[in-house]
């Protein structure tokens, strides 16, 4: 059987060593198997943006790959450790929400408390259950030991509240910014829509779940920000003229409040939390 | 056949999941394939600092070695993605310069249109190439797909003006300042001189397509800076007096100006396209 | 015989392409071999805190490991080159300290000078023995060339001072602190101690050379400040009020003083090389 990935997904940063002890203790365990970062720069701990980085990412990876993320605030206290079975993926890190915007609600998941510590060497310190807790677990879990060696199951899990997200008129759905990329694109909880061969939008079957289908054609859409101001659609960010922004289907199928090679975060004053519409005309 | 290795060169930070995203990708195509960071550090946008950080990295990787390339305004536009084939190395990224310090003029390439999107699992998202185009491309191209299968040879290269470097007179050759690196030392075009056995400078073959051989001794050249200062030529950093600026010819074979674990780019407020020469006397 | 890890601490930053071309360097001598980065954001020039970081991460290593370590502002002067055997373990870098907390007192250490340079393809340049001298002899190493290739042994090995740390009464263990983390937690040298079974600490048998065992026990300790405050032991970071900060034994059995999700070291306005002490009431 072909060895899987570890991804490593943290708020530890890149200054100090802390990843790289993670990545020494997952390679005296699971010599050869590739690790991959997704980042290390989630704020210090910041669940929710660790959740939406995770969420981002999963569905690009292979089958079997163990995700393994630490973003802690809660280190040394009650918290357990968990790991997860979702759709063919394993997830390994506290048990505080940071996996949550990956269940679909009442979806099927395996999860397993991480008690068995003599799994690692050492008892595990009260700081560093990154280097002590999940990094030996997801290597194991790498190797094949079977997630019932590390504890018991039925753990109950902690979620975050689901990103805001509601029909408001046949007209308007209303949600929120999520969180602000590296260019200050806005990603919005609007969504999750994918464009159709005859060019409307579609809600995709992810949020089928709550949302009856939607269809809005980008062309008679706007988004609506908190100060009143209205965006249209475009398809990339060149169709944006210098210092306007608009809004554009990212990605992974969200809504994005962008610009043209400047921070839509910062023209627009728009923060995380802040309330956005999408309303057809 | 041994697998190469696929290098990444992009824009996109280390805070967002999009590099570790293209990863997953590539691990999903071409599982086991090394993967080496060249920066993701590229200012957003900024196509002629990846050229340049290309051209610098590009002779210290093993023949066969596939770079993946994405600084990408243009994405979702008319431009293209391309494939390249120079020197025993393959390119793979947008048709926008990126890869044009990397051309010798008139030197023999190949190069093929990156058409063929069926090569990924699905049509690419108007705004994400990297993880849509450009990382499946590079893995197809690392398991050995033939580069005819991406699409159409002898697309028009885009290329960026190459940096300025003249002679201008038997005792002058003129040049500008290229980049400036983390620790504020600043990279010119002056060059690309090697040392020789007597202690002279001369041109590297590189550029004798370029200018005819000039031959300097260090003991008797000076760079000139804009502001009308000249500076002595250094073997390396440790020889300089602390707050002074020197020049020296770097390990990229260009001469560089610099400081002794000070910024060079702070104590002369000099910045990337000023002009500066270097003259014997 | 299993192909050994090679982790890379530089002080390169991540913005230059200068880490990823030593890792081209080290793919043409040594392909396949895993590299893990510990990490490049040491203060340029920075030796001192290399060596901290090297110190915490080298226990957490398979054996057989080679650490490449550039921190060099010495680079292309007098100083050489060294490749040292400590414990099962193989470093490469420059022999101006970095390697000196890795180095108990009257401990048998191999070490040898890099003088063969033939063992790179060119001869160095004046600026970057991390791609010139240092990477390809961490490759060859790991391919298992014998030490005694590289130059000749016992070479004088420089070392830096160690931290300060002495009783200074029956009550008192006087010491300074020695880095602040990303997350502002001050690292003092203050240990190594670690937890004992009844609750108390003990210092960590690499501590007994330098010191007689001393026990605290964290109720009855506190550790005093420069400006006189004195801060009382927690478990760990949550336990903390906001606003305040605390002492804890580290991951690295050093003790800490830290905040809540706050920086400590911002609250308090400590630096490196303040003189910290631990006292039993």
């Amino acid at each position: 059987m072909k060895s899987p990935l570890i991804t490593l997904t943290t708020d530890f940063g890149e200054s100090d060593p802390f990843v790289g002890i993670m990545k020494g203790v997952i390679a005296g365990i699971a010599p050869g198997v590739p690790l991959v970062d997704i980042t290390h720069a989630i704020p210090p701990g910041d669940i929710q943006r660790g959740a939406i980085v995770l969420w981002q990412s999963v569905p690009y990876f292979p089958p079997g790959t163990v995700f393994l993320a630490v973003v802690d605030p809660g280190v040394g206290t009650e918290r357990k450790g968990i790991i997860l079975h979702v759709r063919g993926q394993i997830f390994v890190g506290p048990n505080n929400g940071l996996f949550s915007y990956l269940l679909a609600e009442g979806e099927s998941v395996r999860a397993w408390e991480l008690v068995n510590t003599s799994l690692g060497d050492l008892p595990p310190s009260a700081t560093f259950h990154g280097r002590d807790v999940f990094a030996p677990s997801a290597a194991y879990a790498a190797l094949g030991v079977k997630s019932t060696e590390f504890g018991p199951e039925h753990p109950h899990l902690v979620r975050l509240p689901l990103p805001s997200l509601e029909i408001t008129s046949p007209q308007e759905l209303r949600g929120e910014i999520l969180t602000t990329d590296q260019f200050g694109n806005l990603l919005t909880s609007l969504g999750r829509f994918i464009p159709t061969k005859d060019g409307q939008l579609q809600l995709s079957p992810w949020l089928e779940q709550r949302l009856p289908m939607v269809k809005f054609s980008p062309d008679k859409a706007r988004v609506l920000l908190p100060n009143g101001q209205s965006l249209p659609f475009v398809n990339t960010f060149a169709h944006i003229l210098p210092g306007e922004c608009a809004a554009l289907v990212g990605s992974t199928g969200l809504i994005e409040i962008v610009a043209n090679r400047q921070s839509a975060a910062k023209i627009l004053g728009l923060e995380r939390g802040m309330a956005v519409s999408v309303t057809r005309h």
